[in-house]
């Protein structure tokens, strides 16, 4: 491997080879251990599992940490166009950013969400792509605009460690939030079950469906796994399903307007997991969310906090996951 | 041990193993490591010794660090009411902060101090407890609301470094700061001189008792331990002390209220540490102070620059207590 | 060595020696190892470089690490004056602040740039001035108010790696930068090309000169090193370099005065290094700067894009160098 952008980038054999490492990882086997190798570790956004997980991996691996944070005290502001004139608050180019990174460590993970004000700017996921470009060693994407990869790995890795067969019904439910939230989970969610081979559903309101860009890529994924994918704002679509996978998200149709997509977002409190929700999805039904969540607001406390909540497992699963990441990219630079 | 939120939890002979433990290490006795185990930090507030000493005592041991800290490009915002909506500001309930960071590392230490605005939310020491009960691994109090537990136990062994007797005398004196401070230092300062089996004098002004479930505690070890405890406003108080300890706090009686509180500490400047104290205390009386501490406000450049001052060996404590600490909580783990 | 603050304090046959190591190490020579020593680094500015590079190194080196920032969330505000009455906001001392951080570090790190209010301050370098009087331990200047030694050192290195002659001609030239920028870097390239003997020319606009004291210390050097200074506000004084070093840098004489500096600046922002200026310079010109640059405003795309641009070298030597000068600090604590 040379890096992880987004999970889809990776042959699906390649994906399952990683996730059945998780698992050894997960009941005990030894992580690989590097010395001597470095890992960057680079936050333009907050982050309690993605920091914990990557640092517990880099200490399991014997690898030097880097670690640097954007925002006041940490690293300059990272201009990412081309050819710009830089006299405004940016003081870096990300050419430069990445470039000298390059020359201190052996992979550079980078966490740099959507700037949220318009999506055109965003879909081209500057930070992390210019990083990518520029660094010379491989990039693990640690949520960017519009991927969560890592995320995605620990969510494969859990239905395997909890038996949900390949073909079972996943379903992505949006639910109300106080905040319009990134694309990033939600798409690599998607693309994930779909590249698993699952029945897929998405559950949203009307005016909340995706990147069509992304949602093509979707398609073509189930159809190569043998999955499915449909979209539906009706609460029986949750019939049947093995994985009720909660997540907000903001409407494209109101990318960059904030007080607007809020007003729209308003009638749908009720979008939220409930107990009711689980019992329309069915005895099966696994609940799954990324974290951090809101409780009684995305999810009920009864929702969660009953049996049927796998989220400290999806979580924990970050760490196993991402070694095995780590593992698979320091092993492939080791062979040349 | 399994985990340190106060001192007074810890049975007496334990506190003195640990105490006789730091000095060891202060001595040059290597710290026992703990390859493959790992230590998180996880700080709500600002902080210099105490990330400062833990980082180190980390790397003296072996352990894999995972750090983390509040606030802008920190962790989530953590909410620890239990069944609330969380519609407002915080992102993440903490029993997932929690139950996500144990999953992650095989001890969790967190500052945490009071908000400041309702005694009856700080008193509960919400963060801590919520972290205690739910992540699920041992948890050390790197100060909370109530309590300092580390800088307690690196007092008692720099007063046994300094061979300073147990029935010796111990006096707390307040003394007048720009800001309102918290009551952890002066809670855990005297909780741990009457543990030690001292005689106890709280010099303050009328109006700035502690709390009354905290002196409750004081009292009865003081009684245990064959101490006492006074309190008194007058100078001449301090007469005998062997120990000299400054602290300013603020007054519960305007908690949450901090311009009426400051209206009420005013008339207060002349509550300082001065050469005329440190005379008043007679001879024998060394100065301390948990630091960070404002010079020429709560003690004169005359006292702390003196050969009476230990603050720098109290500093110096912190480390080695704490890897006693560490050792002691992961030998107990390993012994399961 | 015992902590490094200035280049210009290190003899130039140990600058040597510790060039020749930078270089050693560059070629793949493995750092020596301190297993059990430790290395604090306190930032109280933004970094990526010096960040990046400090941690790598100490990784390599086996040392502990102690890793402190400023800011909200960090260390407490810290005080250098001495006998003042700290009722403002700085909560702790200098004196304190270092001597506590020296008693858990063999090596204390630190950044601390200009308050850029009052040159008569600012000039003393009181806050790394305060750490080196108070740690207890070897001090490293990671860039004051007046010197930033790393990068120099880190300069020289590439100078000796691009077999760029002794008495090369080395043009240091002022570019216009949106910011009132620090002095630290023109400081130490003009002190370090002097005392390695080159013909140094300042390309800058009236106005513009560096702090007097400094100056005398940089003609000092270059007559004792058979190397020689010039100032010019000419772009026909670019001609015939080895090395344009471009930086740019706030005039003294409007120092604490951002507004009128401003406006002073205003008409220069042609002073830019441009293709045009590389011709000036002619064929052997490397192009230099410390980073973080302003494309298109301090350099144009087309130097530093071409192949005449040695900046990631430059950056790329700050951990070879940085290593060198820990190597040599910890091996003659070590002879003690």
């Amino acid at each position: 491997m040379n890096g992880l952008y987004h999970l889809a980038e990776i042959p699906t054999p390649i994906v399952e080879r990683l996730v059945a490492r998780a698992l050894e990882l997960r009941l005990g086997a030894p992580a690989k251990r590097f010395p001597g190798r470095a890992l960057g570790l680079l936050f333009f956004n907050p982050s309690l599992r993605t920091q914990a997980s990557f640092q517990r991996a880099g200490g399991k691996m014997g690898l030097d940490l880097v670690q640097l944070s954007g925002g006041a005290g940490g690293v300059w502001g990272i201009e990412t166009r081309e050819g710009v004139v830089m006299d405004s608050t940016n003081a870096e180019h990300v050419r430069e950013a990445a470039g000298v990174l390059g020359r201190f460590v052996d992979i550079l993970a980078v966490r740099a969400f959507a700037q949220g004000l318009d999506i055109d700017v965003d879909r081209a996921d500057p930070l992390l792509n210019g990083f990518r470009r520029y660094a010379g060693v491989p990039v693990i994407n640690m949520e960017s605009v519009l991927y969560h990869p890592c995320q995605a790995l620990a969510d494969w890795t859990t239905m395997n460690q909890l038996e949900i067969p390949r073909k079972a019904k996943f379903v992505l439910t949006w639910a109300w939030h106080p905040k319009s939230l990134p694309l990033a989970v939600p798409h690599s969610t998607l693309t994930m079950a779909a590249q698993r081979g699952m029945e897929v559903v998405v559950h949203r309101p009307k005016g909340f469906d995706l990147l069509p860009s992304v949602m093509e890529d979707v398609e073509r994924l189930a159809a190569a796994s043998g999955g499915s994918i449909t979209v539906s704002d009706k609460l029986d679509s949750l019939h049947g399903a093995d994985v009720v996978y909660a997540k907000s998200w903001g409407s494209l149709d109101y990318y960059g307007k904030p007080v607007a997509e809020a007003q729209n977002r308003a009638p749908l409190r009720s979008w939220q997991v409930t107990r009711k929700w689980m019992e329309a999805a069915g005895p099966r039904a696994r609940f799954f969310h990324c974290l951090p969540v809101r409780r009684n607001v995305v999810v009920a406390d009864e929702v969660i906090d009953s049996s049927a909540s796998s989220v400290l497992e999806q979580a924990e699963n970050r760490l196993h996951a991402q070694i095995a990441v780590l593992e698979s990219i320091l092993e492939s630079r080791k062979a040349k």
